[in-house]
């Protein structure tokens, strides 16, 4: 069994609240969300990072986290989104298989070191399946 | 004549430090870098944010993106690389024409609160000069 727990994800070993799925691609809650909202999105193969997935790859990728990220705005009524993509440990990258956060944002949580100071909000289980559900939603009726 | 920066630097009408150019996608140092070697890439048809540009045209982005930020890392000497793409004022939205960040980390900036603090380094011309010519050399070179 794969050690990578994106990768348990992708394959329905591990849970998580997953708001969109294709051959190629998986999107769902980040369970240390910065903001409620706060989706990963992830190609099903495995890569470390951005240097190693082949171009085409990467171009779906984000092909994809357009549209989920559009989704996620909607479904929060964000007033901004923060599309984030780490590489390397000193870059915050924690799990190492390649993966983009969609952070939807509101003015009580204007753009501020808070964001990215790693202390993410508690979030009920209740919560975070309530929001994958309404981004789902969102993008059930693109 | 357009107002937009981004806009005026991919028409040839205000001056950058071009990096990477095709039909479609500009690359250029920021002038206001939180590391040498934090990089611009746009399209050059003008969208505000990621809510507005075709699907088709994010994917052809980011493949670019993937090309420039690998270029990057190697022209600066990188251990990591944030991809950064801010949608809306309240995300760190400053330039309101879609535009993604390749910031080249290393361990001495550790991931932390400065580098989001917008104060960036200050960079001589000559410095940014040369940081182009380095990523430039890289690009050819793939």
């Amino acid at each position: 069994m794969s050690e990578c727990i994106f990768c348990q994800i992708t394959q329905g070993k591990a849970p998580a609240n997953i708001v969109y799925e294709d051959q190629y691609v998986m999107a769902f809650l980040s369970n240390r969300p910065v903001n409620a909202g706060h989706t990963l999105v992830v190609p099903k193969k495995h890569y470390e990072n951005i240097y190693d997935i082949p171009e085409e790859e990467v171009a779906y990728l984000f092909k994809i986290v357009k549209r989920v990220a559009l989704a996620v705005k909607d479904a929060v009524s964000a007033e901004g989104i923060r599309i984030v993509q780490n590489n390397g440990e000193v870059a915050g990258q924690v799990v190492f298989h390649l993966h983009v956060h969609i952070i939807p944002l509101k003015p009580h949580n204007r753009c501020n070191d808070k964001v990215y100071r790693n202390k993410p909000n508690q979030c009920s289980d209740e919560a975070l399946m309530e929001d994958a559900q309404k981004i789902r939603r969102q993008l059930s009726v693109r």
